[in-house]
């Protein structure tokens, strides 16, 4: 079994070394060949251990597989990220990240500001050739147990046609290679099927994908279909993609949430009934919770950076971790690598 | 009971008069101050008539309330918005609007091309005063019985930073009429909370209305926070908000089906216990069923035009056509021209 080390920038996200402690905690005890690095201000990591986690903790460092790493400084949310990377030295984020960088580690997974991981990634690791701006992608679960794997998911508000198509094309060989799917359907998301519908650099990059013989692209979806299993791989600019997969968050924990208040009952047959209802549920619709699929990569890095939920719970940055391994163990940074030169379009 | 006159595009939509005649005939059994002129091909209006409705539409044009009003060509939906309108002459959906600007109604629904509907009102209405383009509009349910206005749904896909600003007004003056809201809260739709995130056009829209002090302007809302009732009017581009809007119809169909095959039973008992759960379902999600809300106003013009789903079936046509009764009950486009002087940002 190969041994696995990976980054966390425990500072990250909206409660910090609260979750990211207890969920590195839980992916050691998960993985015998992790290792991790923790980076982060070492009594604020402190403050927030259980006895049994303050246990663990030494156990593991004792073990040479927690490794914790001092930062001094954190990079919020609120900062722009070109502020945040001039002011990044001694921040955990950026210590994480070069730790990767220095090939201390093969992954690092953070879940704060989106715009300064993306900024500082590219700074140091370096995009792929042929890659003007890495996108976050994430594989989303669709309807009769398909996945659909969606870029960009906000690392790119803006995103020219060029970048569309990167984007697709880096999809399809994650699609080939994640999902196994040999020649993965590849589609846009817009506001309409017909081919005139939507945004200019929409349709100049479909045009463009209409004319790669290497892409099996299929079309235009709409956001009705975007669960539906109907694409492997769907694209779309970072505002759109982020605000969409955020929507469909939102209506998923409305859904649960409603349905468990709506069997709040007293009596005991009642509350049989809403226990058993709640697992079928749960085995039903379970699969469109949000905190299993926490962690979106950062493709067509050098290397791998897993960018998890700011407001992930212990559970889904946990996922997070998870994906990183899954990213470490399929290659996928040399895997983008080897297929980008053959499929992106020739410049003239 | 002040009388109803609506103009219906009996052409449009994916399924045409077979939806659009059998949702007349049902707005017209609810409301006997209706008449409508009904625009399409008498041939393929008859083509789709049961023996029962035949009778009604006959008994209806007997009494003047029903119109049929002959059309010879139709706006297709694969058509660019330019050449329609260059094209619409004769086209249902032109006669419909026609009917309008000529005061013979006081409203027309269609369910045809957005974009050709969008030039085509623009063009024979006229905007209101102050406003660039009208927007595509509609009045989301979210939780705790609240609702939520939500622009622009599509008619424009690129939007500057001043359409922005319009809409939050438009959509203002919506809240306090329909909903009944005094100080109605108004949020921009965007990819995070803090004030440097997202897209130049949104930051630009935000520090307008921010500086407006008849506009109660909460801040940035994120996708997940679409139905959660935290504003009462969302501002977007209609790129977003089109996409946003199908996703969350795409997830309430997904999760109703996967609700009632997860219940498919063939005991006696599970039959009745499915019967109970659906009922219960249907009461606490039927509020996010798409069709109950069918209808998106075109905001901003001296006149009221209703776009249904291009998709809609009878019951959800019927819902538009609700949607434009109330506009007229409730005279939107005159109250917007009344508020809007005093709320738009004095030019320079």
């Amino acid at each position: 079994m190969d041994s696995l080390t990976i980054a966390l920038d425990a500072m990250s996200g909206d409660l910090g070394p609260r979750i990211v402690v207890p969920a590195a905690i839980q992916a050691l005890n998960c993985y015998p060949n992790l290792s991790v690095f923790l980076v982060g201000d070492p009594t604020e990591i402190g403050l927030f251990l259980s006895k049994e986690n303050k246990k663990l903790v030494s156990q593991y460092q004792q073990d040479r597989r927690l490794i914790l790493t001092e930062s001094t400084t954190v990079i919020t949310n609120d900062m722009k990220p070109s502020y945040a990377i001039r002011h990044s030295q001694g921040s955990s984020m950026r210590i994480a990240l070069e730790l990767v960088k220095d090939n201390n580690v093969q992954a690092c997974v953070s879940a704060g500001n989106t715009g300064a991981l993306m900024g500082l990634s590219k700074l140091l690791l370096h995009s792929l050739t042929g890659i003007d701006r890495p996108a976050l992608v994430a594989t989303i679960p669709a309807l009769n147990n398909q996945n659909t794997v969606v870029l960009d998911l906000g690392a790119n508000a803006e995103c020219d046609s060029d970048m569309l198509v990167q984007f697709a094309i880096m999809g399809q060989i994650l699609a080939k290679t994640l999902l196994k799917i040999e020649h993965p359907r590849v589609a846009l998301l817009n506001i309409g099927e017909e081919e005139i519908k939507g945004l200019d650099k929409i349709r100049a990059a479909a045009s463009v994908l209409k004319s790669n013989d290497q892409i099996n692209y299929i079309g235009y979806l709409e956001g009705n279909e975007l669960l539906t299993g109907k694409t492997d791989v769907l694209v779309c600019d970072g505002f759109v993609g982020n605000v969409t997969l955020k929507t469909v968050e939102g209506l998923v924990k409305i859904f649960m949430s409603l349905f468990k208040s709506s069997f709040d009952h007293n009596s005991l047959l009642m509350k049989l009934l809403s226990k058993w209802l709640q697992r079928k549920v749960s085995k039903n619709f379970g699969y469109l919770d949000p905190g299993r699929y926490n962690g979106a990569c950062l493709l067509g890095l050098k290397s791998i950076v897993i960018k998890s939920h700011g407001s992930a719970n212990q559970k889904s940055f946990f996922a997070a971790i998870e994906q990183a391994i899954l990213a470490i163990q399929t290659n996928i940074p040399e895997k983008i690598a080897q297929s980008l030169s053959s499929a992106l379009p020739k410049s003239e």
